[in-house]
């Protein structure tokens, strides 16, 4: 294994030593070998950008401050690959450094069920974040430099990217806040291969990768990407700067190192046939094994690990809880903010307690978080308006014992944002997203800010939990939930006021009895003819109509499933013995609780009439009584529909009941 | 209404006449106050904004190339209002010119049900797009101002922007975009009121404007933004400048012209409540006649008309189809690429034929766009890494009388953008959006590429529609189809080759005499113990499990349902009579065609045994037959899962059976 020289040892001294640059050397030969031997082996992959970035690679993880031993000490810096489909590189370096068996990367590459998969991701030692969906990397490396901050550490964090996804444009908003929050303890590294899928990058999309860096104020640096005194220089250079978030711009070569494969755009992301591929080991004077890991790989990946991130456990104290009485109208989003602020004053002198940090984007006030603001201004980081950056940032944050909420408009913090989510929790980040201004209730702002869609997009990211509260008691006892919980989870909320709901008798029905638990649906009204399911700000329709239908003598069940993700089984089912159910939300009516619900009765062989109010098309401006009337979600209409039902179902029952008593009969006789 | 002297019409001489600058201040006083009577009537928006741009959009409708009695003339000048939530100003100008009566705009501002929305909306004549949610305006000006290169039109393209959502580095990607390909008839203004919502630009995420503009090439001028003189000037300038695309930083106050508004952040998103309303439009020495216009806000909004974009009808020769056969493996994409080429080439030099553009984000040869361009090379947009932009791009050129495909992976195409495509979706674009690498088909690339979650995404876009083919042949005839069609229409593939679909005799199922029929599913096997509904690359797995199954005497039928979002109710319906029904996709189990069938069932009343087969979690990289293996979709499993549901299914149906015996025998009794 590679052993490099103290001076050397986190860029400590200015120059590389002769014996140092001449291992390096070595080691990089040897990485570019095993790069071919995965790709080939595998059959695909990325082997020109990987034998281009690999020099850089080995400078970094050489001289860092990376062990393989410790690779999760909280110390170390970080080095995040945003261009992740150098994979075949970075396994090369980490393998051939100890942080794996290089045997086993070169083996399994690519194969299911291996660890060593096609672009990066963090279930290896040494891999620090999952990429793959270019242009994120800049800013899950802002999110780790920020930890850097939280934790008062003094580490370095370094960030590799490719050129070509120098045109994604929220690399901008990367480096726009790194400047701003004077992260000069964070790197970056663009490997200028000059070319990209399509060819070369001139042409493909003409950009002044230097001119755009400084236009945000970093400092750039130019040089050879495969003079390992130049990266090395540079890298000092940048780590010891403590006045600018640096770049370094790195000319390199893709598929250096093998005469055919030098510049030649085609091996940007096809692996050498068998017959080239002896010819291209035979150019870096090593033996052609790879019948050897070819029997390798034919033993499976069974044996193989995949490590998830160690688990998150917030020190958060709750203590305490607020209750909301009937006589004022209250909105979630207060709730949440009192909540928010309360819980940060009783943590922020306890010594053990989890660092939290709010991220926002333009919208402090809106979205509640300004209480939070106040107290810990440290902690609280405005990113303007940039979500695509936000998302990954705070997600990043998220992995570092830091609890991070990121407070937003749902069409933002969802929609705009959505894959960042993705990517998030393939990274298995424990991000609390906050989504304020959901449903046709945002009102006014029109349809291009009605976030009705949220649920429907967030029911495709499997480790997302949801939690929609019904009113201003319930937001808090989840807030104070949610606060202790590791992994990623939405708390949804509208914009207005809202009734807080209660018993038949008047009192809170969220009272101080009452503890938030993730999946539990709520019974909110008893109710034997028929069952409405409901959730967030419309709950409270759903009661003020089920008490006037009661006063008449119709018993209306309602349901509350806060959790439509994790629906409890339990409680549906026995709202469905009314054999009547409808679902009432304020959301798209194709992916939303209806579709949810559907699905459930179906899977369970529930069987009843099902009706599902929701919303049909995009709405437009107004106030959100008028919409909610418009598209048919109002209280009035909410009503009639029951009343519909039941006298429809009364014929089918008559019927359905004759045939029972004859069966009765039949089965007496 | 505003008349303007020859000289300036066009931007034609390079001053403004000292009669048209007294005009221009005078509309403008006008327009301040109309602005102030619709957001204190409405009691919400955005006055503080409406009114530093108001004088920009002021002089750019006096003097650009539009007119109020032909707002969709195709050689007008576009003018795109990024920064949507300044609409009372949009309004207030557009009104007062005669675009549509301004009593109406003021009176029903923000009413739900109104065309004048809280946000501009392309509802209306004279709003090229609509806007909402920051950072794409610029993109839709791009997309425009291609369609004047496509139409060979002499027009410019304005747009108007606001400070704080140059902070979306979507605007740095449509800033490349726009100089690679020299739109220089584009032109951009900045309102520099230097605050947001939360207060300064340059605390809120400092920003130096000029420099971004100027490192992506373009050229800056900078204005006092309320000189009408300078202004004028100013888009003189930019006008005749065909060598640059020209930004223009304005600078502008807050609340302008309003004493105690100017400069106060709060007036940003807040209207003025009656007492400071009275104060402001005596300063602006107009008249409170409010209470006029409460009382037609009182008449409602029945009588407005919402105007639909006129119908996208291309005109494009489709003649002939391509015939796979079974003896040869084809990837869908491939006969993608065939039809797209084949048909550009049969409609090249057709004189009344629709043009043809198509975008692509550097992945050509994976997306077989590479035909196409090489036919037609004038009209193919390389737009790079840059899906944020080019989804937008290619959505507003398809609303300017272009046939435009976008094709790309499905995470760039779908998950990257779904907000873009919302909007687009929102903004009644004729998108044909094609994605190839869909499903765990994508294979080794990981999961951060494997793209399961398109459906369960575009489910929540109400107007999109998508098709899924099966194979070869249905892809070639779909193409064809939606050749023709207006609207967002999605299609959607696998990477991998499959087999042709064929009849049990052998030959190809979607032969010479199919024609692709829109929400039409076809039945690939009839049998009559269970049925399987598929589609897309799935679809001729479950056609080999049949026909293995149906020598030993079990029916299982085969339904290829390649449009989810519109579902054959009566070959659903048909499906439903075996009483067992599986549903087998590569696809989020939670979010796909499982779900959408469901949820017709439940609808329906539809009572069938309904086991779903998909995607339980995110995968890791291999070869798509081993994670298909590995997630349980493979044919042997399949097989199984067919055979165990037939024999559960014969205990419970012998139940059943006896009890209809017993009613029988009690209903003849």
């Amino acid at each position: 294994m590679l052993q490099i020289s103290a001076a050397n040892h986190n860029f400590h001294s200015s120059d590389l030593t002769f014996a140092d640059e001449n291992s390096l050397q070595k080691m990089a030969r040897k990485c570019r070998g095993d790069i071919l031997r995965m790709t080939t082996l595998a059959g695909c992959g990325h082997p020109g950008g990987a034998m281009s970035s690999v020099d850089l690679l080995i400078t970094l993880y050489a001289c860092a401050r990376v062990n393989s031993t410790q690779p999760a000490d909280m110390e170390r810096d970080r080095i995040i690959v945003s261009h992740g489909h150098t994979s075949a590189g970075v396994y090369s370096v980490l393998g051939n450094f100890g942080f794996f068996p290089i045997d086993e990367a070169i083996a399994h590459f690519r194969q299911a069920g291996s660890p060593y998969e096609g672009h990066v991701e963090h279930g290896l030692p040494g891999v620090e974040w999952s990429s793959g969906n270019l242009g994120q990397g800049l800013s899950a490396g802002c999110g780790m430099a920020v930890a850097s901050l939280v934790h008062d550490l003094r580490n370095h964090v370094f960030v590799l990217m490719g050129d070509g996804e120098q045109q994604k444009g929220q690399i901008s908003e990367a480096r726009r806040f790194a400047v701003k929050y004077g992260l000069t303890h964070l790197t970056c590294v663009v490997d200028l291969n000059q070319l990209q899928i399509s060819g070369s990058i001139r042409h493909v999309m003409p950009q002044n990768i230097r001119a755009n860096f400084e236009s945000d104020g970093w400092r750039v640096l130019e040089i050879d990407g495969h003079n390992f005194q130049e990266i090395y220089r540079a890298f000092h250079e940048a780590v010891h700067d403590r006045d600018h978030c640096v770049a370094i711009i790195s000319r390199t070569v893709m598929g250096k190192d093998v005469s055919f494969m030098e510049n030649v755009c085609k091996w940007h992301g096809q692996a050498l046939p068998a017959d080239l591929f002896a010819q291209a080991i035979a150019e870096l004077e090593q033996v052609n094994d790879l019948d050897r890991y070819r029997q390798l790989r034919h033993l499976g990946t069974e044996h193989l690990t995949i490590r998830p991130r160690p688990p998150f456990q917030p020190d958060i104290a709750t203590g305490g809880s607020f209750l909301y009485t009937p006589d004022k109208l209250t909105d979630n989003r207060s709730a949440w903010g009192k909540a928010l602020a309360e819980i940060t004053r009783q943590n922020l002198e306890r010594e053990s307690a989890t660092p939290i940090a709010v991220f926002d984007c333009d919208l402090t006030g809106s979205v509640k978080t300004d209480g939070f603001a106040e107290i810990n201004p440290r902690n609280f980081f405005q990113s303007g308006v940039m979500e695509h950056h936000t998302a990954v940032a705070a997600g990043a944050l998220s992995t570092q014992d830091v609890l991070v909420f990121w407070a937003d408009f749902g069409v933002f913090g969802v929609d705009e944002v959505y894959n960042q989510l993705r990517i998030n929790d393939i990274n298995e980040t424990n991000l609390k997203l906050v989504c304020t201004h959901l449903g046709v209730d945002v009102g006014e702002d029109g349809k291009t800010h009605h976030c009705i869609d949220y649920l429907g997009l967030l029911h495709n990211l499997y480790h997302f939990k949801t939690i929609i509260p019904a009113d201003p008691n319930q937001t808090d006892r989840a807030v104070r939930w949610l606060m202790r919980q590791p992994g990623n989870i939405f708390l949804g909320m509208g914009r207005s006021k809202c009734t807080v709901i209660t018993k038949p008798d008047g009192s809170p029905f969220f009272d101080e009895h009452y503890t938030f638990h993730y999946g539990k649906a709520d019974i909110l009204r008893e109710g034997a003819d028929i069952s409405v399911i409901t959730m967030g700000a419309m709950a409270h329709h759903a009661v003020n109509v089920a008490d006037t239908l009661a006063a008449e003598g119709i018993g209306a069940g309602v349901y509350n499933f806060s959790c439509a993700k994790q629906m409890d089984l339990d409680t549906l089912s026995r709202a469905c013995q009314t054999g009547l159910v409808i679902t009432y939300e304020d959301h798209n009516v194709h992916t939303g609780l209806g579709t949810m619900v559907a699905d459930l009765l179906c899977r369970h062989g529930l069987a009843v009439k099902l009706h599902k109010m929701g919303i049909q098309d995009y709405v437009t401006s107004g106030e959100p009584k008028d919409l909610l009337t418009a598209v048919g979600l109002d209280e009035k209409t909410l009503n009639l529909t029951i009343r519909r039902m039941i006298e429809q179902y009364a014929k089918s029952v008559k019927e359905t009941s004759d045939l029972e008593k004859t069966v009765k009969l039949a089965k007496n006789i």
